[in-house]
Formats: structure tokens, sequence, C-alpha cells
């Protein structure tokens, strides 16, 4: 420690086997825990216990950091890279430093994309318990939501077989009421002692939730990239095999559980949340939730000890959370709340540095309007990771496919492109000013990048309002090369933060998602399609209208359309439909076709990974 | 410790949490484990290295000990709690034991079964671990599975839009062949250095898979209750969302992948398994494996960690291996081959006992010709599970149903029906002796046994063979209930064991089938179906004819009809049809349909289950 570099940088799984890592119980010791506030996951994972906070709770926060970047190519920009990198830097210059960052789902890991543990000497190791199953988390998330998937086609089934009668007895056999049914006898305004007090039609009212199946919105999920169950007809067979309908799979980090696991500050609040989600609606158009069901308490206990944060560690030692893993688009985008909570606390005196999703208007609006609502804590600076490559796109450089080589605008100085590009730079600046956080940019320098080039965008950085713009090369050469970046981030922290969020809670749906269009995306107002229109009037009848909002926009452009590069102007955005995840406590208006389950490409990376049987190590894991 | 017990015994979960445990440190030490042997999970749960074999292998064996039990009702007769018991008892006899079994599929625990630690006084704690997500074994075993299965689909998809030429393109980027690839190659006789050596019809045969939709026999998996996705019809959508076939899920525990889990002896036996599985065939109904698709080595990457043994604890402390979880219809029903592998050197001077699942005829059958040829060990003793109540079925008394309330004939003293069952226990004996083994009854008693019923049945086990036949009230008082039985093992261990198994695996398969029907079900002959006939001549065709057999049978009875009890005779057994698990490593005769996805039943048992919030403990678990 630190890691011994080489060049040229070897690949990263074989940079993360070569660094001798320290045993996690000593990592967890120099911040001050001891055993019996974590449980050990082998020698280089713990999950902290969460009553670690009520000890903690009278140390002040560290100062805290969040990691976004400019609107990215779709190769990305290495954000996840800068920010274990600024970690690193941070730790080189002596300060104390926590890095909280999502886990990534399999999916992508054995798909297109590898991992997601950093690269080159910026990493989260072991990289291989990064990358795969980690303690367990995801999979949890995916028991219990398809655990619910089946209570409900189950109810189905069986509200289809049974007479009131005998759905009552079924359900409460010996004529009392579960705990959690009265919360279903108070949402349906029923005051009874027990099931035979019910008048007939009270107990139909009760006991039949009467599910309408073309109302469900809860998919089944699954951790890998699957695109063959995207839309599936279920319940074939016969009588006993369910009713047919049809249903859809997505990847489990894009479930709502996902989003709520990301979202919870405690036990309690899990169980809430799990309680209020809304799967569908029964033939009324009421809303059903997983409490009326009576599954979320058995869900609660499948994602009890995924909600304690994983610790691992930076290849220079230093401390991460690695929790929780919510996709960026219709979801939330952030590693958990519960992480930071801890995390805050245990970097007292230094810093935390978190990830969001994509760029400053997505997963960054993200951070500040729906995670630091959940958690209550106050940023004090933002880092925007930008790259020469996305910049030239912005300037009107040719196409960046992933699986195709790069054009050669992007390889040679090109100072027209990159200059006519920075206006893609200014405008994610300037949505981050906006909640009042001072702005460093870091520049993810490559080899192929000028020094003309690199002053280019430092001024423009600078002029736009930030800071400071520093250049980053921590993928070569890990905390040394993320020093400056570093420094500039301690005296951005010493600036004033004056944070606000961008609207406040209580004004109507359409003012708030009309004032992300207009001031986060630059349109000039949206366009409410009518399955968009019902919904704010259905959402704000059945009170959700004091929710947060989730936008599910691309993430390749400021604007609804990933073509429009640079920064878009002249357009209203389109919302198509308004959907409400209800425990996870947002809306997310649909601003063009979310995918939430990615395909395997012609040549998935699984063709690479395999188990050396010599020595038992992961071998093609990137 | 041992556990103080109280009376009446409380329900499970609170006897469980009522246990002061030994941290799972101290059990490993105990046993002559070091730190570095283990990764802990948590403080009650431990995965043992599989390099510990290597140390230990000069260490002379335990003496191995098989729990099954006769022919079981629906509610089952207790040989989980049994077997836990045997262990407890053994160990209050001063005796160094090791308890082996599997993990129970969560599907069941939320659904109709509830828990399956063994019970009362006699389980495996923490048993909230035990039965919820473990150390996520059976959630790698169901990603493993479906990152098979997606890969199926997309290898369809990619054929069906890509030239040989951009296929080869694709899969061979760089004109050099992936190590896996070779495999195929010498598997289809071509010999090439590099891909652009292949004539034009050569690398159609390489690199086109073209596989048959309607031969897959590979379902996707989910460790839930399901029955809505057992018949589903994917790929519907888009051009871009796969190809429209039918297909549909397995619980998890039923999948080939928890068969190989079960059955590997080591990391690389893992990977050649996996490789080998085969999941459908091409359109010339030549075998398309795991490695023709290139998933293999990423599956057993998935796996690494999972096929490492869990250690946990007895009431009593003594330690024991929950590991892996097969079906016991359409798989073999037992705990894995390195759990007793290792747990035979660590009870060195001792016992290993282990349990095999549903009756002598089935589980047990099994454990000798499938499991113990995997592991070359050679068992001591059997212990055969009886209850009054099920020789009383067995003997025509009322039906018997889980969910409806049982017959007085059962709670009575009733010495004529029992008389009548007790044919299946002596049928059940003569089963396990045909084996060469010392066989012990445990009679597992009931508050409402008679003591005339149980001397009756102690009479009728020993003339037919048994060493002796003892009482068990493991549940009621643990380890001090099972320690007559534990006497009468410790005597049946000493005495001389002729194992052999019941058939050569070189013998034609229909041998093989009709060895297992007439020897252990009794049957006068099989009736091959046309589908197994075909079977018979492919997989002789093929060279599967070595593998040994995996009878998919009903437990409910000797025979394959559920609804004959006692001791069925004069009939021919009909097999259906016959699959390969070429992978796990044995073929498996279907006798009539076997479930693979259970159903949540109208009032699950998740509705129970919940978390405390002021204690943070699981309640409602049973």
């Amino acid at each position: 420690m630190p890691v011994k570099r080489v060049y040229p940088v070897p690949s990263d799984i074989e940079v993360a086997q070569a660094a001798e890592l320290y045993p996690i119980i000593e990592v967890a010791k120099s911040l001050g825990l001891s055993e019996d506030d974590l449980d050990l996951y082998g020698k280089w994972k713990a999950k902290v216990h969460l009553d670690v906070l009520e000890k903690l709770k009278d140390r002040p926060n560290a100062k805290y950091v969040d990691v976004t970047a400019i609107t990215p190519t779709p190769l990305g920009e290495g954000k996840t890279v800068t920010t274990i990198g600024l970690s690193q830097g941070l730790h080189y210059l002596g300060k104390k430093v926590f890095t909280c960052i999502r886990q990534p789902s399999q999916g992508p890991t054995f798909g297109i994309k590898g991992g997601a543990a950093g690269g080159g000497y910026s990493q989260i190791v072991p990289m291989e318990d990064f990358n795969l199953h980690l303690t367990g988390d995801i999979h949890a998330v995916g028991a219990a939501n398809n655990l619910l998937a089946a209570a409900i086609d189950a109810r189905i089934l069986h509200e289809d077989t049974l007479s009131d009668e005998r759905l009552a007895r079924a359900l409460c056999p010996n004529d009392a009421f579960a705990p959690w049914m009265r919360k279903r006898l108070e949402k349906l305004g029923i005051s009874a002692e027990k099931p035979s007090d019910l008048t007939p039609e009270q107990r139909r009212r009760f006991f039949r939730l009467d599910i309408d199946p073309y109302s469900i919105t809860l998919n089944r999920v699954v951790d890998v990239n699957d695109r063959a169950v995207r839309n599936v007809i279920i319940g074939l067979g016969t009588r006993e095999d369910g009713r047919p309908r049809q249903a859809g799979f997505d990847i489990t980090v894009a479930s709502e559980v996902m989003a709520i696991l990301a979202l919870a500050s405690n036990l309690k609040d899990l169980r809430e949340r799990i309680g209020r989600m809304v799967i569908g609606t029964d033939k009324n158009r009421t809303p059903i939730t997983a409490e009326d069901l009576g599954v979320a308490g058995a869900m609660t206990v499948l994602l009890k000890d995924a909600l304690m944060p994983n610790l691992m560690q930076t290849l220079d030692g230093s401390p991460a959370f690695v929790h929780a893993g919510p996709f960026a688009n219709i979801a939330h985008g952030n590693s958990s709340v519960v992480a930071d909570m801890i995390g805050i606390k245990l970097a007292s005196g230094g810093y935390l540095v978190t990830e969001s999703g994509f760029g400053a208007d997505c997963g960054m609006e993200k951070f500040f309007d729906i995670k630091c609502r959940a958690s209550g804590l106050i940023p004090n600076c933002v880092v925007i990771v930008a790259s020469i490559r996305a910049l030239k796109m912005h300037g009107g450089g040719p196409r960046v496919v992933a699986g195709i080589p790069l054009d050669p605008a992007y390889k040679e100085e090109n100072l027209e492109l990159l200059e006519k590009g920075l206006c893609n730079l200014e405008a994610n600046i300037k949505i981050a000013l906006r909640f009042g956080i001072p702005v460093v940019v870091a520049i993810n320098r490559f080899n192929t990048d000028t020094q003309a080039e690199i002053e280019m965008v430092k001024k423009a950085a600078v002029a736009a309002g930030a800071e400071a713009a520093c250049v980053s090369e921590v993928w070569a050469r890990g905390g040394e090369g993320g020093a400056e970046l570093a420094e500039a981030v301690v005296a951005a922290c010493e600036k004033p933060s004056n944070f606000r969020y961008l609207y406040p809670l209580d004004i109507p749906i359409k003012d708030k998602i009309e004032t992300i269009a207009t001031q986060i995306y630059g349109a000039d107002g949206v366009d409410f399609e009518p399955a968009a229109r019902d919904k704010l009037k259905l959402y704000t009848d059945l009170g959700y209208d004091k929710l947060p909002i989730n936008m599910a926009k691309t993430h390749l452009s400021l604007s609804h359309d990933p073509a429009w590069k640079g920064v878009p102007r002249n357009y209203r955005l389109p919302v198509r439909d308004i959907r409400a995840s209800v425990g996870a406590g947002f809306l997310y208006p649909l601003c063009g076709t979310m995918r939430t389950m990615p395909g395997l490409p012609s040549r998935p990376v699984f063709m690479d990974i395999d188990i050396d049987l010599e020595t038992g190590k992961v071998v093609g894991l990137s």
C-alpha cells in the first residue's frame, strides 16, 4: 500500500489482483469501528450495522462532495474512475476520506460494459467481489420483488376460485386479523375487531383485492441482460397455473425495491416504504399496495441485511461503501442514503465523496432533489467530470458508438470542434450552480488530449463559474494523479454552500416538471400527452402530488432526444406518461422510451471470463 | 449451551432466538480450523475453503450416517428434525459429530411449508439465516442458470440477424479463437489455428450453433413459489426483443446447476460439469452445451464462492454444514459432496450425519448410487425415520392432506391400522439392507402415540432386519431426547458395512432403470412409452449410457402412483420420457408429472412474517 504502479497500465483485474489489501477489519478499526459493529463477509468486505449511527450522531459531518459529469458519450467519460481517484487524491494529501458508490448490476458486467469498480489505478477492490455478488444485496432485492410479483398473481388466481366466505376463512383461519390487516381496514374506513364482525359487503371489500390485471405495473426482475423476457405472457398451462396475462421482466436494479433500498434511512422507513409500494389498482382504479397483499413484512425480512452498507476499500486502502444501485433513468441513480449518513460521520473532519449517475441534468439533479431530501444532508461541492472527447462530440464531432473505432477527430488536436462543444460543459456547470454549490471541473485526461485543448477547457470552465478546473490522471497514476483535483476540491469545500432545492414539494406536479424542464433542460415548456395529463389529475387526487419528481429521460442529451448534442434550445419537452413509485417516494414522468432491461450483444463480455484452475482466480473480468 | 428447555415447547423461532450461540469462529477453531481457512459471513456463518481437504487428507474418515425415512405423508415425518436431533444426541453422548444438510429454497419458506432448519429443540441456528439467503448460494445458482438462459436466446437472435461472416467477426474480432472455442473445434473435428483458416463451410458449422428452439430444455429459474411463470411465452415485442418461443421457469433448486453444485468435488470438476451441460440441440439433434455458448467460464465464476460449504451450528453448538439444495424429485435431493468430503475429515474419530430427501426408495437410493459414486465415500449406517401416523396411513388410514385437520384415527391408539401399515417400514428397511448397510429405525414420537403402538413398530423393525428401533424425542427434548437413538447408531456403525451400489454403470440404460423399478419399487417391470424408448436409443448413441439413473418419481408411494400406499405390488412402472442432466451426470426417467415450480397457497406463510421494529428481529418465521 499504496499499490506499486507499472507502465503500461495492466488490465483492471491484473492491477486489482496485484494490490495488497488491508483486511477489511483493519480498515474498519482505523475508522473507530469495532468487530461488533460489523458483519464480515470474508476478509475483504463487511456490512456495517445501522446502529453505529446512534453512536456517531454527535460528530460533525464530513464535507460532502458529489461527482457528476457533462452530458456523456455512450462510452462514458470516466466518472467512477474520477470519483475513486478523487478519494485516493484526498488520501494522498493526507485527508480523511470516505467513498460511497453504487453496486453495479451483474447484467452489464457480463454484457457489453464489463465491471464498474473504476479502472486502472483508481479502483475499489477486490474488483471481483465488487462486480459479482458482493454481499448479495441485489439478489435480496430480486427475491423481495419477485415474492411480491408471485403474491399478486397467486392472489388473482385464488380470488378467482374462492367465494368471499372461503377467501375470508383462508386468510383469517382463526377469525382474527393479522397486524398488517389493520392498515387495510383503516384505509377502507372499516372498523371491526374480528373478521366475523364484518358485514357481507365489508367482507367482500376487505378480502377481495379485485386486482385489475391490466393495471399491474410491477414487473418481475432478474439481474441478467435478458431481452427475451422484456415482454412475456405468463400464466399459461392449466387452471392451476395462474391466469394468463401479459407481463414483463426488468433488470433488478431498475426495480422500485432497489430505489427504496437506496432511499430508506432506517429499517422502519424501509418497512413503511415497502408497505406503500403500489403494484396496480383494483377494478375501480383504487391503488393496491404491498401492504394490502400482506407481503410487505416478508419483503422487509428479505431486505434487512441488504440495508446495511458494504464496506470495501480503494486501491490505496481508504474506506468505501458500495451500496445500492438504482437505475439512473427510471430511478434516481444514486448510492444509498444510509451509506452516506454513516460515511459522513465516519469521515468527520474529512471528506465524503459520492457519485451520481449520468450528467448533472440527470443523476445530480436527482441527488439534490430526491436523495438529499431523503437524507437531510447538505452537499459542499460538486465535481463535474469532462472529457475532451465528449466536448468535441458536443461541438458537432462524428457519432460515437460503442464497439466501433473512434473517429480520428477525437484523437487529434481539434480546437475548433472543442470550442463549439464547450457550451455543454458551461450548461452543466450552470445547472450545478443553480443549487448553490461550488463547482470544480475534472478533466479526465486521455493520452491523445493536447495541452492546448486542456487549457481551453480550463479557461471556459472557470469563466462559466467553476471554482477551478483540473486535469485528472487517476486512471494511470492513482491518488497521485488526483492530487491536483483533490486540492481544488478541498479549497472549494471551504467556500460557503448556499444549498437550495430546485423546487418546493408543495407546488402542483405540473409546475415541478416544468421547472425541471425549463431550468435544467433548457426547454421552452412541456407538452403533456393525454396519458400524462390523466396522471396529473389522478396522482393529485390520490395525494401523490407532494412527491418529488424523478425524470425518466435520456442521459445522452440535455434534452429528451439523444441525438441533440451541445445545448439544445427552442424545443418543448414531451412527457408521454407519468408513473408513481409511491414506496420509493417519487413520480417519474416518461420523456421517451426508457429501457429497463438491457440485452446481450453478439459478443458478450462473459465470453472472456473464466476461472484459472491453477490459481482459482478470476480471469477476463474488466 | 446447551439451550435451556421450557415446556410447552415455544415456536421454532422463539426457541432459536433464545439460544446462546457460539461465535462460528469458535466452532471452527474447535474443529482445528484457523481463520485463514474460513470466510466469515457475519458472526454465525462461515464458508470453509476447499483447500482444507488437502491438509486433512491423511485423517481417517468419520463414520458416515445417512438419515432417510419410510414413505412419508404429505406432512413429512420429521426427517430433518431427527437428523439434527441425532447429531445432538451423539454430542450429548460426548461423541464428535458433524451434521451435513441441505439449504432450503426460499419458495416453500414463504409458501406452504415454512422453514426447514429442524424444529423445537432440534434446530440449526440462526434459523433466520438458515431459511433466508444464508450466504447467497441459491442466488448464485440462479444467476448462473439465468445467464446461460439469456445467452441461449441472445444467440438465437444474433444468429438470426447476422451473416456467417459478421457472426464470425463478432465472435472473434481479432481473428483469434478464445480458449473455450478450442473445445468446440475439437468436438466438430475441425483443426484450425485461427478463424481465417476455416473454410466457409467450417466457419458456418463452427460459429452457427443453429439451436432448435423446440429442443431447449433449460428453463429460467427464480427462488419463489411462482406458478404463473411455469409456462410462458417469451421474446414478444419488437425485432430487438428476442424471438418468441414457449419457455418456462423452475424454482432455482430444481435446476441442473444446483444438482451440479451438489455433486462437484472441486472447482475443476465444477467447471467441467458446467461446460458439459446440454441445453438442447441444434436442428440436426446434436447436443449444444454451455461450453459451446462460451458461458461456462462465467457461470463457474458466479459459482466459485457458492462451492464452499457453509458452517453453522446446531442448538447445542455442534458443527453443521448447510450446503446445496437440489430437488429430490428431478434431481438427487442430497446435500453437497464437498460438504461431506470435508465434514468426514473434520469429524474424524466421530460421526458425520447427513440426510437424503424423501423415503429410502427416493433420496437414499440416489444418495448411494449417485452421491456416493461422486464422492467415493462409504456409508456405515442408515437411519430410517418412521412415524406412527404415516404407518397408519399405509395401513389404510384416511387421507392425510396438508392444511386439513388430521382424522382421529391418527390421534388415538389403533393397532390394527398400524399393523397393516408396517409393511411400508419393512420394505424401506429391506431397500436399505440391499446396499449392505446396517439399519437403525428412529420412531419420531408424537404425543398421541401410545406405548403399545411404539412397541409394535420396534418389534416389526427388528424382525425386518433393523439393528435396532428407538424412540426419538428430539423435537421436545433436544440431544437428550436423541441419546437412545444415538447409542443405537454408535452400535450399528461398529457392524461391518458391505456397501455395494445397486447397479453397475456399464449396463444398458434400460437395465439400470429396470433394476431400480423391480428391486427398489417392487414393480414387475417397466413400460417405456415411445418418447422414453427414443431416448434409450438417443442417449446410448450420444454416449450418455454410462451415467447413473436419477428416477423422477413421486415420494408419496413406493410406486409411481401417489395414491398407492403400503407396499404396492403387481404393477409395471410406466416411464413417460427420459431426460439427461449431462453436467450433473445423470439421466432422469420421468414416472409421472414432476412439478418443478410450486405455487403459493391461498394463505401463504409470508403473511405471518415481519420485522419487529423495536428489536430488529424476524417474527413469524416457522
